[in-house]
């Protein structure tokens, strides 16, 4: 038991440590050679070319000799809180401006909360002596918890008053910020301009005709049932293998890249390597000459690959991007049922462009499900037994084993300080190292599943890294013991049992997760503004690879914010807080220091640093409100347990009531603001349709949506989408039906018909 | 525990009274004087309008007296299974058809069950000596259960394998019967016939808008959002006022005719009645005078509140039927969402005509949710302490408190005989008839949930009932206990403890659910075939009330097959015969007989007495898979808890996989055929829309729907209904917005216009 003194050491260390993060910051920040790493944004926005240099000495240009901006440095706090939320918008996207409002949210809720809590609960916990007369060792952090008040006791009545307080008060909280965030959504979405996927529907397991080719069957179906709306459509081809290729190239690009450059540097000797396992042995070759011949093989590979997914109608996917003349039709397409049959011809909105993940659209349907199982049981041996492989590379990793294996190092290892480092390392490695891998290990499954949009497998990664923290970080702390054993447990537990053994050992843990947050959230957000890794990945590139601008631009690569490990961290946050509320008080200022720094820091990153991959209108609000409801609704029943082992009983019915209102509350908010998450109003689409055509009445939206759904790997490899632009009204107006009932097949609409064929991206190919 | 012997007595005793009741039945069923009990079906039809009479004599006009028809009693039986299921959706609809294929659901699964289990499992548990052993007393019905294998045998193996095979078999079979009942549904929707319902959606929540009425709001929003499909609508009126009257009316008239009947046949007397309390006191007045002054009020309030409904704004609902020209346009609108707020200008699929439930169409939106709570919480109290009421009436309701409440009746009831009888008969009248009245108050809590279509009732109000039996039935046969007692039980005990407590008394209780199955299912059923109840209430009615053809017409009253009482009985044999087909297979042919018996029943009821009141296109079936599905699990979970007793838990891991299996399964099914019940593919109303216009190019699709969404109340009151046919042209095409806003607003389509004006209705109350 850890008393305030204790906490108030922990604190300090803490907060030097966030210091020196951010006092380092503030020096490498102004230095112009690290600009690119701290302000990337801005470079890719186009907005920023080179380094604002005061002097104009060649030092200047690499160290920052000003001595005044360093007397600043802690300005950019102020400066990123600045910018207002429509301009955020417009600079990073609204999937960032939404994501700083989840820390918002904390502040909203755990500001008055932890105010309330400090003016009420402390004193009435405080104002007791259970703890002195029970005999039991506590500390002053345990005195203003509710374990200092005497078993059926009264003043247990102020702790239910202040669970209804702050059930409200959230409930509020969080169904104000679910109205405003669904209407900066729709408004995002109404707002002018014109994306390809408002028109775009993506339909997917087109049944096989013997007759008719997919890119027939799709426009016919589409002419007979969408007669006055269906446009033109893209097919969707199983290009992985070629992708995988161009990956290869650009990969092996970057030796030869090099390997020139070194050769550059010292032309007196041409650079060789072996072609052995990494570079240890083998045949010793001349490095530029080898790998120019790799590229060379990969050209010619790449070629051959993209003639065969062209020619080969296997390399077909039975699924289509199908573009409507109006967004009413495609909103019309991507909400009903097309087919009789309902797995085929399976419809919903396309995912933004940039948001499409291309590997998963090559999956075949019917492996979906099958697919789905098989992560799902995945995941839940990951949550519950990951310890068992664990434990196993732990007991096969010890001192002996390594002398065993590697006799040469044993004078080494038996050095004392050195052994006995090892000896406390190493245990620990396997799991840290497993730890650092799950986000991962997450995203490698729900790629898995067969996802279709980076959006979709980011919130289900998130989703899972939650319960996974859920599980094993918040209940193992509690419970200490492995999620298995837990499981063990509570199977062999009465289920009235379950709230109460949590619920006692609850208050008991209060230091623990003080200590948590402060090394976790406190240090961790100060280390985040540090960018340690891409700083030094970002030398190490420029110094061997960096040749042209381009190339620098590249070596930035600034990343995305990350929502799959973001936003369950802030979760944990939300559970910690809402659990602790009412039970240990001292831990909120912990949480709304937490979230105030995190939004300070986070507010400079997303405009000065992440570059977001794509934008899916803040996807994934109801995700993140959902999983406060949750957090909202467990600190219910623990309370309900923890009062019940104080024979405080007479509390329990109101106590009862108090998640089924919760529950409740998140049934009115998904029926009334989840709709703008997930489906498209037609009322806003007319709208939108009416202003367009008013507006614009010769707009060429065939035009517009021509190549937005083609394959990266055909519009990026040798820019060939700025030439096939024109092309397109080559394609012919009318496919010829090989069927022999044409009965219900309309005429096409005049402007209707493929747009796409690979001939025109093939063109290039065939070029010298 | 009952001996086979004893169970061979109360086979022999319900067989006897199943007999009789057939016999009676063939007795009655051929007097030309119960022709309209027996064949209600076809007077409805119009194919029968007077007894088949075989003699000329007036005797014969009400006895049979041709003996030759009373040696063929049970030729019925083959009459009722000769109609072939094309010729019966015709004559009954397919919801009466897909009604009998439940019991032949019963029967695929059962019989082949049955057979199985007899010849594998009972050779089985007979070949060990166990019980003969263990000095408890046994029957030979326990030495064919699985009690008789000793603990930890290999011979578990054997119900292992043979609980996978029923759950393949079970599973399969319903797949199956799911694709069928899909595929019908879809061929009766889609079969030629015209219905309103397919061009019509209701819409509900339209948002109050102070510039404009309901009328003019609806069509303006229909003929912006929907431009080429808006054909009409039809406003809702809170008309339940006014139908209350119009029912009030009508059973004073049949009071009126009463009396009016008694003078005719005596006119000497004119008949008189006293105006108190059930006539028992108050004024002595004449009975025709004083009825006809009531039915003249009446009259006049019924034209006062017609008026009423007519100029009243406020008794114009927030909702509309709106019709669309295509059946395209109309499923497009039912299946998305309209508004950019999800909770106004709601629109789903309006239910046919006949199975609109007027009554909740005047429930404002905003107190469904609150409704939908308050029946949820009810419906839990009633489930689980329905007992606690039923005790208190019982505890009051003893001789002691009859004799001081009444002590003019002690001399009686302190007759020995007598007051035993009422001893014995007493505590057990109030549960009586609560269960009686179960389903009459399932059925309002439905209608207070406010669900607006017949069909919509009954399958809530099934599922309830279902539930109902589940807990109280099922489970409190087994642990012998209320509902309450044994979740207050279920609370304490620990999670994987609770299959057990329930699988271990399971096979001593498989004599009471034989004895139960004979009384509920063998005689029950063969009860039901001779409509006692209505057999004699037609005589009394025939007797006292009908004057005309038209009112024996009336006093038929057939009935429907009552779906909301049938399927939960049919259910608990489902899960009856799952449960028991592993552990006492001797159970099975009891079920299997229930099946085949209730199948010819239902079959002749449905043909020659049923009349449907709606035609909900077996929109049912999804609820009755998934209810016997869940049988499987429970089945499955409680034969684990069984065999984990048994010490065979080598086959936990294999018995865990079952219902994982089984959900998978559900999720399966779900995702392949629900959608057939739920939805209405465009392809498929496209393909309809196009054949129509081929065939019938100048339909009055207008006229059509003209009069279909009429409150009945507006149509059969005074047949209104005929004339206001050719009025619908009178209604203005143009409703002129008084909104400033016009901008959005094209013009209106050539024929449309709001159809309804009550002004027609209404013109039949003016006339003299």
């Amino acid at each position: 038991m850890a008393t305030l003194n204790d906490i108030g050491v922990a604190a300090a260390i803490n907060i030097l440590t966030a210091f020196a993060f951010f006092l380092a910051f503030a020096m490498l920040r102004i230095q112009p050679v690290n600009d690119r790493v701290y302000f990337p944004k801005w470079y890719i926005k186009g907005l920023r070319s080179s380094p604002l240099v005061n002097g104009s000495a060649f030092a200047s240009k690499f160290v920052n000799l000003d001595l005044r901006s360093y007397t600043r440095f802690l300005n950019w706090m102020p400066a990123a809180l600045q910018m207002p939320e429509p301009e955020l918008i417009d600079h990073a996207g609204l999937d960032s401006a939404v994501y700083l409002r989840i820390y918002l949210l904390g502040l909203k809720i755990f500001g008055p909360i932890a105010l309330i809590a400090f003016t009420v609960t402390i004193p009435v916990n405080w104002s007791n002596n259970t703890l002195e007369h029970s005999g039991l060792t506590y500390s002053d952090i345990d005195k203003t918890s509710i374990s200092n008040i005497p078993i059926g006791s009264h003043k247990f009545w102020t702790h239910l008053v202040l669970a209804y307080c702050f059930t409200f008060w959230t409930c509020y909280v969080l169904k104000r910020e679910y109205e405003i965030v669904a209407a900066m959504r729709l408004h995002f979405l109404a707002s002018d301009q014109r994306r390809p996927d408002q028109f775009t529907v993506l339909v997917r397991n087109v049944p096989p005709d013997p007759d008719e080719s997919v890119t027939d069957l799709v426009q016919h179906f589409f002419l007979v049932n969408h007669p006055h709306h269906y446009l033109s459509h893209q097919l969707v081809y199983d290009a992985n293998k070629l992708s995988e290729l161009v990956n290869e190239k650009k990969k092996i690009q970057n030796w030869l890249d090099f390997y020139q450059n070194k050769y550059k540097r010292n032309p007196l000797k041409r650079p060789s390597l072996k072609t052995g396992f990494l570079g240890l042995w083998g045949n010793r070759v001349d490095a530029i000459d080898f790998y120019t011949s790799i590229v060379e093989r990969l050209s010619r590979d790449i070629c051959g690959e993209r003639e065969k997914v062209n020619s080969n109608t296997k390399s077909i996917m039975p699924a289509a991007f199908v573009s409507f003349k109006t967004r009413w039709g495609a909103a019309v397409c991507a909400q009903t049922q097309q087919s009789r049959n309902p797995t085929t011809w399976l419809t919903e909105w396309a995912p933004e462009p940039r948001d499409v993940y291309w590997e998963n659209l090559a999956i075949p349907f019917v492996f979906l499900t099958i697919r789905r199982l098989i992560a799902a049981v995945a995941f839940f041996f990951l949550t519950f037994f990951f310890m068992i492989p664990i434990a196993i590379v732990q007991s096969l990793a010890n001192i002996e084993s390594i002398e065993k294996a590697l006799p040469f190092l044993k004078p080494i290892i038996e050095v004392k300080f050195i052994k006995s480092f090892i000896q406390g390392f190493l245990p620990g490695i396997a799991l840290k190292i497993f730890l650092l891998l799950l986000p991962t290990i997450l995203m490698m499954m729900s790629k898995f599943e067969g996802f279709i949009s980076l959006s979709a497998l980011e919130r289900r990664s998130a989703s899972r890294y939650y319960f996974f923290q859920f599980i094993n970080v918040f209940f193992g702390s509690i419970i200490t013991g492995t999620a298995f054993l837990q499981l063990n447990h509570f199977i062999h537990q009465s289920t009235s049992q379950i709230p109460k053994t949590i619920g006692v050992s609850i208050p008991m843990k209060a230091t623990f997760f003080i200590t948590y947050i402060m090394v976790d959230g406190w240090a961790g957000v100060a280390g985040e503004i540090l960018r340690l890794k891409p700083l030094i990945i970002y030398h190490l590139k420029n110094s061997f690879l960096v040749k042209t601008e381009k190339d620098r631009e590249e070596a930035m690569d600034p990343g995305t914010v990350g929502f799959n490990t973001g936003e369950p961290q802030i979760q944990l946050y939300f559970l910690l807080g809402l659990v602790y509320a009412v039970v240990t008080p001292i831990l909120l200022p912990f949480i709304t220091v937490f979230f105030a720094l995190a939004y300070v820091v986070y507010s400079h990153q997303i405009i000065n640093v992440y570059h977001q991959e794509y934008e899916s209108a803040a996807a994934f609000w109801p995700d993140v409100h959902v999983r406060v409801v949750a957090a909202l609704i467990v600190s219910q029943l623990l309370l309900m347990g923890l009062l019940s082992t104080k024979e405080a009983s007479q509390s329990t019915p109101l106590l009862i009531t108090l998640p089924v209102l919760t529950i409740c509350f998140h049934r009115f908010c998904k029926g009334r603001y989840e709709p703008a998450f997930v489906r498209y109003p037609l009322q806003e689409a007319m709208m939108k349709d009416t202003l367009e055509r008013a507006k614009e009445a010769n707009l060429n939206l065939k035009g517009f949506l021509q190549n937005a759904y083609i394959h990266p790997v055909f519009k990026s490899a040798d820019g060939s989408d700025s030439e096939s632009e024109s092309e397109w009204e080559r394609s012919p107006a009318l496919v010829a039906t090989k069927r022999t009932s044409k009965r219900f097949t309309p005429m096409p609409s005049k402007d209707g018909g493929s747009l796409l064929s690979l001939d025109q991206v093939n063109d290039e190919c065939l070029k010298p």
